[in-house]
């Protein structure tokens, strides 16, 4: 069965996309910890981020770097924090997430409450 | 003034190296969130990671794929995590941690209290 992440790329469920190309797609954590919180992710139906191949491994990063100037650009923080855990979703994703504290990487924490409409705002600014 | 990681790298202060190239050393983390828990740095001293070049970027996570097999292979876990967080040490850095929780990637959890025989000898067993 296609994973949740699977059924975003091919538009059976919506999501707040901020960038695509042929390989990679970048859209809102829509349970985020920090305000511009994304996930990156390839195309391809891999679960363990490190079965990616090294190529894949590699233009994956460049893209995360393309998605995480523009949070960096829109949402003030120290730095912006790369996390892959990988224990829910079986499909590899890259957490890029605005810190200005390692507590803001804590992925225990209650999550922000967004509306839709946030989000989508939220989404329309990185992706400008 | 080189920083912490430069002076591990020139061998000014001692490490527990688990792997070693011209661009990149990894080394056990001393405040280990797990066993394993292991740094992979760039030599090139580059504050921000997505200040890495995209080359550097994706070479910095080819090496990072190698080491986490090994972290893999010696400790049992569901997936090697990944987090750059860059907070305290000015010198671009990603963490490597054996996880089965996501409570295994808080990096506000107290540290493990492992001696430098502990260490030495899981360093060991990441090396060969």
């Amino acid at each position: 069965m296609a994973s949740l992440f699977t059924k975003i790329i091919q538009r059976e469920i919506p999501a707040h996309i901020i960038a695509e190309d042929d390989q990679f797609l970048a859209f809102l954590d829509v349970f985020p910890l920090r305000k511009g919180h994304t996930l990156v992710i390839p195309k391809k139906e891999v679960d363990n981020y490190f079965d990616l191949t090294d190529e894949d491994l590699s233009d994956l990063m460049v893209f995360a770097k393309k998605v995480s100037k523009k949070i960096a650009a829109n949402f003030p923080c120290k730095k912006v924090g790369v996390a892959v855990v990988g224990l829910e979703v079986p499909h590899a994703h890259v957490h890029l997430i605005a810190i200005n504290s390692v507590s803001d990487m804590d992925f225990k924490q209650e999550k922000l409450q967004l509306s839709s409409e946030e989000l989508a705002e939220i989404a329309r600014i990185l992706r400008d």
